[in-house]
């Protein structure tokens, strides 16, 4: 089946970041269910369960001990400490699906992000809500952040807003929904017709 | 109105190549119908018009004198000379429409493309017939190329599809034209969402 965005022999990784609240898992969500083969990468974090996420679907949820067995072990591309909680991306999962030919959305944060683009030249596309305004009253409606968190957490979207403004590759914002998912899927589709994939694959096309 | 192929204050320029009865003209004739701030630049030749071609829309046509004239007054961003004809980018209409801003669509041959990459950094985006059989039979259907100037086209498209592979930023096949449109459309979405373009416009989003 012809595609825009088409599967190849060997996948390709992409990096998502953004504030919290800022729409990165729909536009994922999305994106996945359209193209069978284009998965989310599953991060390793510490950070508790919350109502609603599914263990090995919105992360693998483990104890501190077993992320820190992982780190030893040097099964971490990039590992990153946010809000007290450990949170990291395997280098095996991810290999194993690019071997596969899936293509692989990493949803991390900015600082691993740098760090996923130097060792795999992954890159970089960054989303942003409209207005802090909205980003604060998106993270209200998800009622899990409060008072002191709430300002922890507004502080480091701005952190990271100027870290996109200044750092990746590609930038949007998510206002309207429609028009943030077809701006993310040509980023794909774009970076998938770059000329040196196109050759890889010319022979199956 | 949003659209995920924003209107910036200040337009920019793509350049699209690809063998004669790759489909170009449809591809950029769609796109710009779609969106008005997105035209295509309307090249200067010497060759005589086609039947169903408009002057100043297809091309402006020229006498062979008028053109040497305009290369005389370095009116030309580039120039080239193909199956005995002049064909030239203007460099004052370039610039004018962009800085209206409107996204312009240079359809120009390889050669010309380079020199336009060199000068104004312009991505280079080519499309491929999805074989060189299917392009003899686009070819056949015009009408207007048979015999030598058949064979001569075809030694064309070899080299201009060498030339693609190895030197375009872009590459895809138009197939299916739903398809083939679609890369097309998000190449241009993803360029306009690179860092510097977003940067320049973050305050009227």
């Amino acid at each position: 089946m012809l595609s825009s965005l088409p599967k190849l022999p060997m996948g390709h990784l992409f990096v998502l970041s953004g504030p919290a609240g800022g729409g990165k898992t729909t536009l994922v969500d999305r994106l996945t269910k359209e193209f069978p083969y284009v998965k989310k990468n599953v991060s390793y974090t510490t950070r508790p369960i919350r109502p609603g996420e599914v263990q090995g679907v919105d992360y693998h949820f483990v104890s501190k001990d077993v992320f820190l067995e992982m780190v030893k072990r040097d099964d971490f591309l990039e590992t990153v400490s946010l809000f007290g909680h450990l949170y990291g991306t395997s280098k095996k999962a991810i290999l194993g699906e690019l071997e596969k030919g899936f293509h692989l959305i990493l949803v991390i944060d900015v600082e691993g992000a740098h760090k996923v683009r130097e060792l795999l030249g992954a890159p970089l596309i960054f989303v942003s809500p409209p207005s802090l305004e909205t980003l604060k009253k998106r993270l209200s409606g998800r009622g899990s952040e409060k008072g002191k968190s709430m300002d922890q957490r507004l502080q480091r979207a701005v952190f990271e807003m100027e870290q996109g403004e200044n750092h990746y590759d590609y930038l949007f914002v998510n206002d309207e929904l429609e028009v943030a998912y077809e701006i993310f899927k040509s980023i794909l589709v774009a970076e998938l017709h770059k000329r040196t994939p196109w050759i890889e694959t010319n022979t199956d096309l």
